[in-house]
């Protein structure tokens, strides 16, 4: 199995031992320090694979998650709850929480670009589960220290009321912002209501604009429904640190 | 663990035995009889939950079978085949390779729906993917027989000309310069197709967006034309001196 230098793996083992994991566990070293390896440092040899398949990995353990604590939940509730879950946000946070940016090769002008920090802290967040996973092709090395994580977030997510009424935050968000009210364009869809496949969730669509800019999208089965959805779409993407970018 | 009856289940062992798998690997039957049923069958005992664990199911294969096929391939390119191979169109072709619709409970008007077929048969090949993965909790029922047809359309896909054109020199663009992938948003111009000028042409809309940014706008026969016809313009865009005026 391929390695790393003995210098970067003793440092790799200080983070396996941080996870909770047993530094015997069999770990594709060579992976982790690929893992930890910003764009900035090399061109080819970084993280951008890996963090290709660790979003999966992390959407798949989201959903499994969900699935498991709440078999007959509503996938649209699932699917709100997995967006906050592998935000950039949240994943950022985690990342920092284990300390991830001291064991991170970047470059000198990243380390300082305190703006990017969330999205390079996730991205190799992502990068690490990637690694992890292709360790032994399934999640025995994520579940045990990242599931508790999730599964509090979700339940942060379930109970907190902002999430219950997107609309009244974001209202609040675009006055505060911009001293401006986001508006609401909303169509019935009508030759899908003529469609046997038609599912009674997409009978509207909702678009929330703020003057020339569109937030969000959102269906419903109500106009209610849709501009929830759409602010809600909107709302979350706007609380992203990356918004602007 | 939970079943399903007897004879329910001699039905989906057939399943099972075309699939390649053994009538004895540990299957969790309840997950495959739910996996397998229609929401116009029950509007709570459905495939819905399982479809969206099947969803990142087959994202992570596909993420895992192209890093493990070229590792210093670029992120733009392993999304733009992943899109095809997790698209409906695909998923539906391999669930009707294997009769899936044959052991499928649904009602009346959707088996005589053909043009909503494509959706509820990748609809339910994603959850019997879900059913498999939760049956074991890793990809050891789905690997031997789906990676090999994901492999060969992967193939096809690289190997095509029309997909070396404005959508994957945009989403390298946008990888290079944002680290980030463009998204494409399609609509079906419904109500254009009741007007006497309507041009098959404009069948579908596609908007691309680079986060909160509408990067070009497209139409076309079919989907993937609008997408394109919205890269094109987009990337044109782009590269123009006056793209940030």
């Amino acid at each position: 199995m391929p390695s790393c230098p003995p210098q970067r793996q003793r440092q790799l083992k200080k983070l396996i031992l941080r996870l909770g994991l047993s530094a015997n566990a069999p770990i594709r070293w060579d992976l982790l320090d690929l893992a930890l390896t910003h764009p900035s440092t090399s061109g080819s040899d970084n993280y951008e694979q890996l963090e290709f398949v660790g979003d999966s990995v992390v959407r798949l353990l989201a959903a499994v998650l969900l699935q498991e604590g709440d078999a007959q939940g509503s996938v649209g509730e699932w699917s709100a709850i997995r967006s906050v879950l592998v935000s950039d946000l949240n994943l950022a946070a985690l990342a920092s929480s284990y300390g991830l940016e001291r064991f991170l090769l970047l470059g000198p002008s990243t380390r300082n670009d305190h703006r990017g920090q969330e999205s390079w802290l996730a991205d190799a967040f992502e990068a690490l589960l990637g690694a992890l996973y292709l360790s032994t092709s399934d999640l025995s090395l994520i579940r045990p220290w990242l599931q508790p994580h999730l599964l509090q977030k979700a339940e942060q997510v379930r109970t907190d009321p902002t999430y219950q009424n997107y609309k009244a935050a974001l209202q609040q968000w675009t006055q505060a912002t911009y001293q401006k009210l986001p508006e609401y364009r909303v169509q019935e869809n009508q030759t899908a209501s003529q469609q046997p496949e038609y599912s009674i969730d997409e009978r509207f669509t909702a678009e929330v604009w703020l003057q020339d800019q569109l937030l969000g999208v959102g269906k419903g089965h109500s106009i209610k429904a849709a501009e929830k959805a759409a602010a809600q779409e909107a709302f979350l993407r706007l609380q992203s640190p990356l918004a602007d970018a």
